[in-house]
């Protein structure tokens, strides 16, 4: 029997590429996406979907969380506060959504536990990326300490985050060495039918493209002259 | 501004103990529950209704958690398989839903960094207990220290677990010590009406307060003549 990992698929360019190193390190994949009342839920929800049938999954989990939105505390899922749209900046964005990766992670172990699989895979960045507390090494490292302490004793399991030292460059470079369709990513925090080109995210991925020399398959609203 | 702490507050004896030493212990409290497609949510809610009107919470956070049942694998979320009731066996039972409490802390540690909180208490007992693998202090200092690494630098938040190395006889000492309203908790397993006495929650709170030399409150179908 091929050995089992869950990967944590959001439907960006970052969980993308982490799902093919996955099933490029030999893993079959089982799938998990959380609708958690974030902006481009239903964008997000559709390109899972489409690499979910190009990763050939054995499993898929869909997974609401009603309950990001009554904590709030972040312009990802309460629409009265604002995404930024002017550019990166030092310190953590209104964007982050307080500990939302522990919480991932969290559902993935249960599943993990229950698939019996060996490994997590997420595509957590930690440079190269908006600044959140739950996207670095050092974090996920304890968090998968706890769950291995947490669980049954025969669940063991790995938390593996190819991307975690990767540039935006190199994750666009190696992704198109993957055959990754990019076409089918969704990486926009605001809009859901063309990417608004100038939240962080959509900043993060054009400036990721032209670093590498690439062009993005997918249209926007407005590309910034400067990212 | 009195300081703040979130209580995981299930409606059982031990949260419900453990809620009123965290009010004792100078805060002020902000109560969690969950909903998560057991068997006795209905009565479980009731009960976390009554006993956060008794501890005069400052805010309460109902969280409906509905991949519970997705991920099945727990007598207690999927009603095809049997809660036991014979007595309680070495082993985990088949009432341990997967890393229940690290779902559960990682929500609350979102809800304490929303809230500015600076504790969550949660009433896990490891010994005189299931032997749930989520319930030990090994587990819990390795989620603290997770959240306190994946959550924003001013974010800094003490798991507390008041009850963890108490027998449950002790549990019902301190809870009337205390008064707390055990006339409000619910502990059983499978039944919402009248608890069943014979589940392993069931013959757990009843061997407290056999030990404790104390009459429970609630009523019981069946009282088993040893626990």
């Amino acid at each position: 029997m091929a050995k089992k990992a869950i990967s944590i698929i959001s439907g960006g360019m970052d969980s993308a590429l982490s799902s093919f190193i996955a099933k490029n390190d030999g893993y079959e994949i089982v799938g998990v996406h959380f609708n958690y009342g974030q902006r481009t839920q239903n964008r997000e929800l559709q390109a899972y979907r489409l690499l979910c049938n190009e990763l050939g999954v054995i499993n898929s989990y869909e997974i609401e969380l009603n309950f990001f939105k009554q904590i709030g505390a972040s312009s990802l899922v309460d629409k009265k506060m604002e995404v930024p749209t002017s550019g990166l900046e030092d310190g953590v964005p209104n964007t982050y959504v307080p500990f939302r990766n522990g919480i991932f992670l969290s559902i993935a172990a249960a599943i993990a536990e229950k698939e019996k699989a060996e490994a997590i895979y997420i595509g957590v960045v930690a440079k190269d990326s908006s600044g959140y507390p739950d996207c670095t090494s050092q974090f996920i490292k304890k968090q998968e300490s706890a769950i291995n302490e947490g669980t049954k004793q025969e669940t063991q399991v790995k938390i593996k985050m190819p991307l975690v030292a990767m540039t935006k460059a190199q994750i666009v470079q190696s992704a198109i060495k993957m055959n990754v369709p990019l076409q089918f990513t969704w990486s926009c925090y605001q809009d859901e039918d063309v990417a608004c080109g100038v939240c962080d995210s959509c900043r993060l991925r054009l400036r990721g493209f032209e670093l590498a020399g690439c062009k993005d398959p997918i249209a926007y609203k407005k590309v910034p002259n400067s990212f």
